[in-house]
This record gives structure tokens, sequence and C-alpha cells, in this order.
């Protein structure tokens, strides 16, 4: 062995990976915790109850494998949406699906990369595609697959531009919607538009669309080309199991069959799933909150303040700060984010493209919590800024 | 879209592969299970109370995400076994860590393959190795990736041969000690022969590693080219519960740490997995009957039954069953294996191979379920065979 050995073994493009970076997990206790988009409020009981069941008197059950394809949260997932068993695949959160999925469409690119070209973006041949800004795990996952994207930004309107989406070159297209960080959702009309018009497939990344007003399943029908990706992390309070799941055609549902670790999903989390979704009524009234909650924050930043702020269906919200001086700005933002941490309100700011630098991206939290935020952003505008 | 549109974006290799095949995880009851190398013991007591304690009264902290890089979890692995933090990586399963190392190691090769050659067998420039027979995961993994295998096949002996390996071109190199299916362990020295003359890394899979006599976590403080892999569903009897760990230089964590999912390892797996690691008393005493249990077993088979068995260091034992005439073979092994079935006793049976064919895989079970296997054995001999 060399002195450097892992230099030389492992692949140059993963010594050169940067690890995707999650929000802030803060360990201590006291925190106003706005920047994950986690719930604010606790899962159905029912899913306590079925892991005390699942767990029993001695945890015995958890000797054996969990049930490899997740069979009976299949079945409850396809029964939620009107869909068959076929057409529904479980992952340890709904990150496992996307990675699966740049793993079934996305080749690596290594061998053929012209010298000299520029990492990552829009090449010839590219195989992903996604929005700017969107979920910033997309370009981590194809970066460890060493594959090549296709990124087309959007505009400060933030609407998404159906035309340069139908000609991407992209085999496989990441879709948010409702987008992060901003929030905005997109209509089934204009995802039609997409569908008929790219000859790739779309991958609609829905993990925050209980929150929304529409959602892409009723499309699923028509498009074999679509596939729809839920988590249970927002809207069902579950950020903590990690499961997540891929809606689409049997053929694809197949596919990522054939490219998941056999055992992705433990037996706690498929028990506490299954409970999760039954419950349908603790679904709706946290669903019912979060929206009532959203937009009377909506209505205070873009209304009260009158700070820029996208009209979110989502369960965060995404405003430009202005400080006493009616200034906005990476500068101004930035002064809003440390001042609000100082307070121990974590929120979360994307400083690196001028689409995002001015804005602070805020998880809806209790009506409490969103008091102690306005507060603390007034005593930022007064004194801070 | 075309009308067949998977078969024309997803990668071709994804089209070809087949999933692995996990050993039958039968829902009703009634079996006698030692058909996928599971604990016949429940874990340690301490388990179902950090879940308790986890879940709360309402499962409140579900809502939140786990800690993204396990960091408790880590620090208990380190703990135990007399290592940093950063020698620690916490796996979704010892699978997610097997596949997280093809990965880091293992090109995808479709674009450079030459046209004709046979796939996945020592081509040059191969990038992943293994000895056959061993854990049927790793071909899956590396054909997920596209990459390249280096194989070396073992003889009957099952001994390593140590100058192939050392010669192999493989960048990493998984071996399984003890190994599967046969459940011979291999000695540090030979391990230190192969660290010492091998240019590639090593990985050395310890799952059944808490029953042998020797494992090759005092070699890692010497070879910076070694990484052992550990997994809790066996010898802690959490198969349920999908957690294993790598432990290696931190160089090695740190590429890990680049390609691993941000948040792979759930809140109560974490959880049950740190109470579990706890409770040294309960972990020697699963192992102690484990041992116990196999050791009769080996001589039930190898001296009393005069049935040709591997010298097992692991929770399973592989065995040549003879009929009454005598006769051995992949014919002999099937008939018992249907038998077995036909009992509701699970074994497992690897048919396509002539180093595995005549062989029974048998999970260690209870004392009172080997006394079932061999009375069942006993009356395939009579009548069945």
């Amino acid at each position: 062995m060399s002195s450097s050995p892992l230099s030389q073994l492992a692949l140059p493009h993963v010594l050169r990976l940067h690890a995707y970076t999650p929000g802030l997990q803060p360990t201590e206790a006291g925190w106003v915790k706005l920047n994950t988009n986690e719930c604010p409020y606790p899962p159905s009981p029912r899913v306590a109850e079925a892991l005390r069941r699942e767990i029993g008197a001695d945890g015995a059950s958890l000797r054996l494998y969990p049930n490899p394809k997740s069979i009976p949260l299949r079945a409850a997932v396809a029964q939620l949406h009107g869909l068959k068993e076929e057409n529904v695949c479980i992952g340890n959160g709904s990150d496992d699906i996307l990675n699966l999925l740049v793993r079934i469409f996305c080749a690596a690119s290594t061998a053929g990369r012209p010298a000299g070209a520029p990492d990552g973006h829009a090449l010839l041949g590219a195989t992903a595609g996604w929005m700017f800004p969107s979920y910033s795990l997309y370009p981590v996952l194809v970066e460890i697959q060493d594959g090549r994207a296709a990124i087309i930004e959007f505009d400060r309107s933030m609407q998404l531009p159906l035309a340069r989406i139908a000609a991407s070159s992209a085999r496989a297209f990441f879709l948010t919607s409702p987008n992060a960080p901003t929030g905005v959702a997109f209509s089934n009309a204009d995802l039609e538009r997409v569908l008929t018009s790219f000859r790739g497939l779309l991958i609609v990344d829905e993990a925050y669309a209980p929150f929304a007003a529409e959602n892409a399943i009723p499309l699923l029908a028509r498009f074999p080309n679509l596939v729809v990706v839920r988590t249970l992390s927002k809207a069902y309070a579950l950020a903590g199991i990690r499961v997540g799941y891929a809606l689409a055609a049997p053929e694809l549902i197949g596919l990522l069959d054939r490219v998941r670790d056999s055992y992705n999903v433990n037996r706690l989390s498929q028990a506490a799933a299954i409970a999760a979704l039954g419950d349908r009524d603790h679904f709706a009234s946290i669903v019912a909150k979060v929206r009532a909650t959203r937009d009377q924050q909506l209505s205070r930043f873009s209304n009260e303040r009158g700070w820029f702020t996208y009209p979110s269906q989502a369960n965060f919200i995404f405003t430009e700060p202005r400080n006493a001086r009616g200034e906005t700005g990476l500068t101004v933002a930035k002064s809003a984010y440390d001042f609000l941490c100082s307070r121990k309100v974590l929120v979360r700011h994307f400083p690196n493209h001028a689409l995002t630098a001015s804005f602070l991206r805020i998880s809806i939290g209790t009506d409490d919590e969103m008091g102690v935020l306005q507060q603390s952003l007034d005593a930022w505008r007064q004194g801070g800024a």
C-alpha cells in the first residue's frame, strides 16, 4: 500500500464530493426550531400504540427481518390513494426513493466526460434535470452517481418555464411541487403540459403536497412517464421514522425494487407508517392547523410587513426581510438570520445564489412559535437591523 | 413518449438486473425458521425500554429528524471497540455500508466495457472483488453500480487462496469472515498476509464475527487499508431494526459520510441500537447459547450422522445431507430441503453452484427448534429420501 491509499483507490469523483448539508439539528433544548420543515404537532396517537404493539413485552419481534417489500405498508398506501400495491414502492425516507431514481436513470459519466467541460451543467447527454432553486439533495445524489445534470433556472417569478423543460435533454426531471424553498406549487394543468411535451420521465417530488390545493396523483392513470414521490416526514409528523414512497406504473416500481436494498425499511417504521396513514382525522387536523397558521403568516409578512413573500402552498414560507431602512439583500437576510439565531430561533438561509440569498425560509411552527418569531423579527428591525 | 418509455429511458444495465433474493420471510406462524440466520432469542430487554422511552406518551419526538450522523450511536460503538467516534459510520443495516463501499470504490463500467467481454468476471480494470461462495449481495450491489467484478472461487477446502487475492486487480475486496454460507472463519494471521500483500482495500464483512474465536478489529490500528463491517442483526437479535456499522480509518469514514444518505438511520433504530450495545451481559449470554447449540449440532451432523460439515464459527451450519443410500449431491440436498419445508422447517439451499448445491445452510435456532430439525431429517432419511 502507498502512504495515501484511499486517494488512489477511491473513485476520483467521490474524493471531490461534498456531503449534503442538512439543516442544523440542535441537540440542546430551548430552540424555536423552524429550519427543517418538521411538523410542530405530534403524530397520530395510533403511531405510539402501533409501536408499543410491535415492540411487545420484550421486543422479541425485532429479532426477525422486516417484511422485505413492506407489503402491508404498500397496501395501505395504495388504498389511501386509490391505486394498486404494484403502483407503490416504499423508501427509507423519500430521499431513498430519489437516490434509487438517480441510479436507474442517470448514467455515471466519468469515462465519457469531455476534457475541460464544466462539471454538472447542461452537457450533451445529460441524464438528470431539475429546476433551480429546488430541493438541494438532487445535485448531491447526481454527484454521488458521477452523473450529469441539466439544470434550468427559475426567474424571480418562480413560474415553470414549460418550453425549456420540454426541450430538456434530461432522461429524468425532478420537479419539487410545492417547490422548496419557495413554497410555490405548480398546477396540474402545467404538469400535464410538461408530461405531454417532455420526452423523459417526470418525477414530481410532493413532499409538501398535502399542504397544497392540488397534487399530481390523479395524473398517474394517464401518464406512464410520471412518478410521484411522497414522504411521511412532514404532514404525518414522522420525520424521525424515515418513510417515503413512490407512486408510479408497475414497470417503474419493478425497477425501483431491483435497485432497492431488500430490507430498506425496518419493522418499527413500517408499523408506525401503517398506523399514521390509517388515521385520516389526525392527518386532516394537522394539515388544517398548519395551513391556517401558514396563511396567517403569509398575510403578516406580505400585507402587514410588506415583505416580498412567495404564495406558499407548503408548510414553510420564503420571505425577503426588509430592514428599518427599507433595504433587502443578502446582508439584510443574513443579519435577520443571525439575530434570530441569537434569540434561539432557527430558520434557514441559502446565501449562495441571487434567487435565494435575500430570503429566509421559515418552517410553519405552532402559533406560539410563530409569535416568538414575529416578535424577534420586530426586535431585529428596531435594534439589530 | 414512446409506447415503452422505461425501456428507452432507464439505464440498460438496470433493465437487465435481477433483485437480490432474500431468504423467505413467511408471514404465517408455525414455521421453524432456520433460513436467514436470525437470532432465536429476543434482544436485550433494555431495547424495549429504550424504545418506549423514545416513543414517550404520544410519539412526539418522532416528528423530528434523527441525529443525521447517529453521533451518540457512533460514540457507543467506538467505546465498545476501543476506537474513536471518527472510526465509525452507522448504516441502515450493514447492507447500507456495503452498498456505499461499492459506490466509493467500484466505477460504473458501461462506457468502457469491451464488446463481447463476459459480464462481471475478472476483466482488466476490475474494481470490486470477492470470494465465491460468500455473501450473495456483493454481486447484486456491483451489478446495480454497473461495475466490474474480480471473483475468486474457493475450492472445496474453503481455505483462503492468499496468493490469488494478493494478485487480484480489485480496488476493494469483500471478504466475509466467518464466511457465508460455509461458516468457515479466516484467521487474523491470514488476514494480515492479505493486508500486507494485496494492493487494494480489504473489507472484512464480520456479520457473524461475534460467534467466532477471532475478529479483525485489532488489525485496524495497523492497517489503513482495512474496513471491518458489523451488524446488529445477528448477535444482538435486532434484524428488525436495520443497523450495521463500518470501522475504519477516519479518511474512509469521511468518504462513507459523503455518499451516505444524511438521515439514513431513523430515531427508533438509533435508540434501540445504543441500548443493545450497552447490555454486554445479554450479548454474552446470546452468543454463549448460540455457540453451544452450534457446537452440539456440528458434532451431531459430523460425528453422529457422518455428514460432511464445515467447521462453522458462525450462527449457522453448512452441511451436506446424505440419504439412506449414502448418496450426496444437488438432488439429495433438494430432497432434504423440500421434505423439511413440508414439515414447516425452513432452511436455505443454494442450488446454482457445485460448491454449494449439495449442501443446506441451517441457522442455529433454540435447542427445541434444532430437535425438530433433527427429527425431521431422521424422517427424511427413513421415508422421504
